[in-house]
């Protein structure tokens, strides 16, 4: 039988990269997907889509309500920033930084992973495109896989060595992630990234994560599949 | 201005205490419970009752549905063991140990810290009385404390050492807790600890949590003022 591995999947380029990975490591993947009170719900539906097309069997939908505690821009009612330079997307902590949302998210997967007798937990953070976000960082990663032993059954019976957060694209470019995920199949027509997609799910084309997508694409020198809105392809 | 501390608040014995620490020490405390599924939804009711009480101006219940993956007594439908001594108690993992609970529960309190401004997160947690529960124990909350600092803004801006995960009762026991709170006012009769209640929030006396509180009021030589079902006192 093969390894669970419990794999986040928002929907986006990402995570579906490494949903890819982890099957082509062997694992059987184990989906982990937020309703957050994103504006986005879209990404929902694009993770559906996925584990449709990946035939992945189990994939648990987490209700958890962020809003709750306001903060940041992709939970709250604050407008997205559109057309910033890489400088200010790489100096600046971004407002749609939703506080602790990936250990929120992480501690999610603990559970889900304790519970299924996975040991492994991916997460598609990367820490060259997002450095503003702290909970990207790899030292932030080693601190959670290090308390996340500590915390659980598993960690206690088994010399804290159980549970592995695994980030394969931590230190990829967008556009290395795009080679590598089309390398195993990834069809990233199924995915979105738009922090401001309209109602089709169809992409701004000007916000941060939509310009460093368009970028990835010419970077890997593959044509960019993604449902622009009209005229506002990149 | 006072400064704030995030207090988890669960409607129990220990965490009412936490507060009434937090307090104490000049906080002003902003309250976090759980709906997690659990079946005594009753502890909600208690921990409104004591935010009533003391007067606490921000309290924010978050709905987390931890039944989505199953796995414990106190959120599946399992029996909750009834009648075991100190030694059961003591050196197993507890069935009614709920995966990665601690660590979802921090999570949301680093994320309402964060927002709110708070640095310091009481959390009742105890090592001597639930040994068994991997995630009450200090080497976690040190590690989860070591984590939060570097998965947060404040964390990356003040060297590592904003967040403090604050366990004033971890080395006491049950009657030390009891007595601590009691001569900082606290009125446990408004408290509940019973993993089993019937419909008006009436203790079984027979369940772990019952018999370690009745015996805390009896260690501390005070009156219990636990509302017990007819003929259940232990």
């Amino acid at each position: 039988m093969a390894k669970k591995a419990i794999v986040l999947l928002s929907g986006g380029l990402d995570s579906v990269t490494c949903a890819a990975i982890a099957r082509d490591e062997g694992f059987d993947v184990h989906a982990l997907s937020f309703a957050y009170g994103q504006r986005h719900d879209i990404e929902l539906s694009a993770a559906k889509r996925i584990v449709n097309a990946m035939a992945i069997k189990d994939h648990k939908i987490a209700d958890i309500d962020l809003r709750l505690f306001g903060g940041s821009a992709l939970t709250a009612d604050v407008d997205v920033p559109k057309g910033r330079d890489d400088e200010a997307m790489a100096s600046e902590i971004p407002i749609t930084y939703v506080p602790a949302r990936n250990t929120i998210f992480l501690s999610y997967a603990l559970a889900y992973a304790e519970v299924s007798g996975a040991f492994d937990i991916f997460i598609g953070v990367n820490a060259l495109d997002y450095s503003g976000y702290p909970d990207c960082r790899p030292d932030y990663i080693a601190a959670f896989q290090q308390m996340a032993n500590l915390a659980t059954k598993a960690g206690v019976t088994t010399n804290d060595q159980a549970y592995r957060i695994r980030t394969p694209l931590i230190d990829l470019t967008k556009a290395e992630i795009i080679a590598k995920g089309t390398a195993l199949g990834v069809d990233y027509g199924m995915t979105i990234s738009c922090y401001d997609p309209d109602e089709d799910g169809r992409a701004c084309g000007v916000c941060d994560s939509c310009i460093l997508r368009a970028k990835g694409f010419q970077g890997a020198g593959l044509a960019d599949p993604t449902r622009y809105q009209p005229g506002a392809q990149p």
